[in-house]
């Protein structure tokens, strides 16, 4: 039984009950979520780990990309980045490697993770055809299944398919000239395949292939855009949101098998027009939970797309997006490093706890006040306590020639919080 | 001649010229929002630069904030940041220095900067009474005065005067419990001495004095927000509105004076907050430029304050807030080196250039597209030259292991781009 057949029937599983204490809300609340679609509880049956919930009502989730490649390939790096990920609060973990041995990777990962694990299917069918030498139009639709199900038997808690490219969404898609093009690996995978056999997508025309593989072991299925906007000149166009309308068709026949099901979503999207994305999208995919990447608000800064994901995440996020899926200093240059996944997560945490103060979610705003008034007290060890990154915030105040005071270098002594006692 | 009185004049100055040259813009366009207001050009008499414009219709500008403390002095270290914060493209730098000596610091900052320098009088003021072991108390309205006019005959082109904190915005300052109290360096000053004297604020009870200073050396008002937020839980309150009120009215009397106005903003304030914060401002000052310091969307992150403002920078700016003050991650913490300048103009360029994007500002979205193109094309040179860190973004593409190939170690050959083009 998946989280969604056990609500619909009634029943408030062990993973709901942890949920609802953990968000502080009635497990009768998160079960009625689920029952309804609002809410996913993103957990194999095989794998062991304390569930988390990620829609409609509750705080938050931030995703954590990571990874091998073809190019720079560690296994032992990727757990350390795995690790690095939950220290600073990753919800999940998505294994997105493309180099090297998948399956014992993937095994090692799913075996070390506290958290969620997510995977792309179609990522491990690629690596395999690229190391026989064969091209992506070499790929049948029986190797994408059977990839979906080794994934899937494993114990990998959702994953990334590409099931919106279809006839229809690329005939919209071909219609506006695109700067970037598709920027998804598996949406481009999945169109060049078609265009060259001139057939479906075989994870839309098979859907129910998917769905029966979901359904055996609770696997939730993460719509992939793969039509994303790869360039601000891109967002919102003829394809994105036809892609976005299948997807929408997709959310209904997941629920209708029992089939736990969130949308992803861009991408590149100038702020202006990040709160209408969101609200489309939770109407026409009726409140299924919103996973976006970013959205990055302008191309323009490789090297700080940490900063410009966490602008027009904080924003999509205030407006109902539930899953953040970081993006770290490396994006558009190279593999991220430990470092640069702490970036990411530090970026995306704040970006999730803005719109949790925004979206009353308990205990968001409680924090602020807690560090507010250690702040008008000089409570220094309150202050790091209570902070993201108590570490650095220790770290910086102690390493200045203010160590003792109860002021800062900033101002010294003409410190307001003292001018205002009187103090000066 | 203030700008403004030239431009009500009918007349357009080398500065507006020069303005409307730099902003793609008429200086016929450029005059006429001098007149009305809307456009501040700050530029006093006795410093020679290029002119910069503050306002509706132009790009967003940034100021740095550098200068000693009492606890941190070197005065080369202060040059070192000013040349960072101009080179990654400051447009104005204030001198906040309490510590060493004032006058010579200043003298050498307008000396060295080519960008225009703003300043808050009353820290000068302050850290004298604290050379002489005096208290606050003890400050005197001709004391402020003959400090305003000693910054402004030596060429500081904005002052930061906290005429706002009156009687009147007091009285609903006090009605509301809140959590951090008055934040700002020059509001809780006033406050306090108001509190002691039991009198009005000199600088609003003698607001006409003000004004003939900056009449004769063309300095520009910065309303300063004395009742700014400095806490979640504060933001939008009766002390801050009340004071805003207040601003409201000293903006009609400096423009009818001639004299060039803008509006300081908070502070701490909930990402659902900010777009009424900015759209009251603009309202009650009638479209008065706004200079906001952030806003800081959480209190919860310090050492990341540059990330935080830059979410709420970016919302802001995007509704029409004119001019960021940058916040480094520094803030809260010490007062920021060299990286922390850096750090924090980064953070601020984006949501300036985020914002301007969704202003229709011309050349911004252009930069978009060429980068994206580039990306499309793999054209690295192209993209590292419009990048707005041209050298980290060429260090990361170039320390990875795909140095040399046009993909790089995220994806290895499996890149989107290069499936998207049949390349796999």
């Amino acid at each position: 039984m998946t989280q969604l057949q056990a609500a619909l029937a009634g029943k408030i599983t062990e993973e709901m009950k942890h949920v609802a204490e953990k968000e502080k809300v009635t497990p009768e609340f998160v079960m009625s979520q689920v029952a309804k679609g609002y809410i996913v509880i993103p957990k194999n049956i095989n794998h062991d780990f304390k569930a988390v919930g990620i829609g409609k009502g509750l705080s938050t989730k931030i995703n954590a990309n990571i990874g091998t490649s073809e190019k720079h390939c560690d296994f032992e790096e990727e757990i350390y980045k795995l690790n690095t990920a939950v220290k600073y609060g990753a919800h999940s973990v998505m294994d997105l490697s493309t180099g090297g041995d998948l399956d014992a990777i993937r095994k090692n990962m799913i075996k070390h993770s506290p958290v969620m694990i997510g995977t792309v299917p179609i990522y491990s069918v690629l690596s395999k055809l690229q190391k026989e030498d064969k091209k992506i139009e070499h790929m049948t639709a029986d190797m994408l299944f059977e990839e979906i199900e080794n994934h899937s038997k494993m114990g990998v808690d959702f994953i990334t398919v590409h099931c919106g490219i279809t006839k229809h969404s690329l005939a919209f898609y071909e219609k506006d000239e695109r700067l970037m093009g598709v920027v998804s690996r598996g949406g481009s995978v999945i169109k060049h395949w078609m265009k060259v056999h001139g057939e479906e997508n075989p994870l839309y025309a098979q859907f129910d292939r998917l769905l029966d593989i979901c359904l055996k072991y609770d696997v939730t299925l993460s719509l992939g855009d793969g039509l994303r906007p790869g360039a601000q000149a891109d967002a919102s166009d003829g394809g994105q949101i036809a892609e976005l309308m299948v997807l929408g068709e997709l959310v209904k026949r997941s629920r209708k098998a029992g089939v736990q099901v969130m949308v992803e979503g861009p991408g590149h999207v100038p702020l202006n027009q990040v709160i209408m994305n969101v609200e489309l999208q939770k109407r026409i995919c009726d409140n299924a939970p919103f996973y976006v990447l970013g959205p990055l608000v302008t191309d323009f800064a490789p090297g700080y797309d940490h900063i410009v994901g966490a602008i027009g995440g904080a924003l999509a996020a205030a407006h109902g997006v539930d899953f953040l899926c970081y993006l770290t200093p490396a994006e558009h240059l190279c593999l991220p490093n430990e470092d640069d996944v702490k970036q990411g997560m530090m970026a995306s945490a704040i970006a999730a706890h803005a719109a949790d103060i925004c979206k009353n979610i308990p205990g968001a705003i409680e924090r602020d006040h807690i560090i507010s008034k250690a702040r008008r007290d000089f409570d220094w060890e309150v202050i790091y306590e209570n902070s993201l990154d108590p570490e650095l915030a220790r770290k910086r105040k102690e390493e200045s020639e203010s160590k003792e005071d109860e002021y800062c270098t900033m101002c010294g002594k003409l410190c307001a919080v003292r001018s205002d006692r009187g103090e000066n």
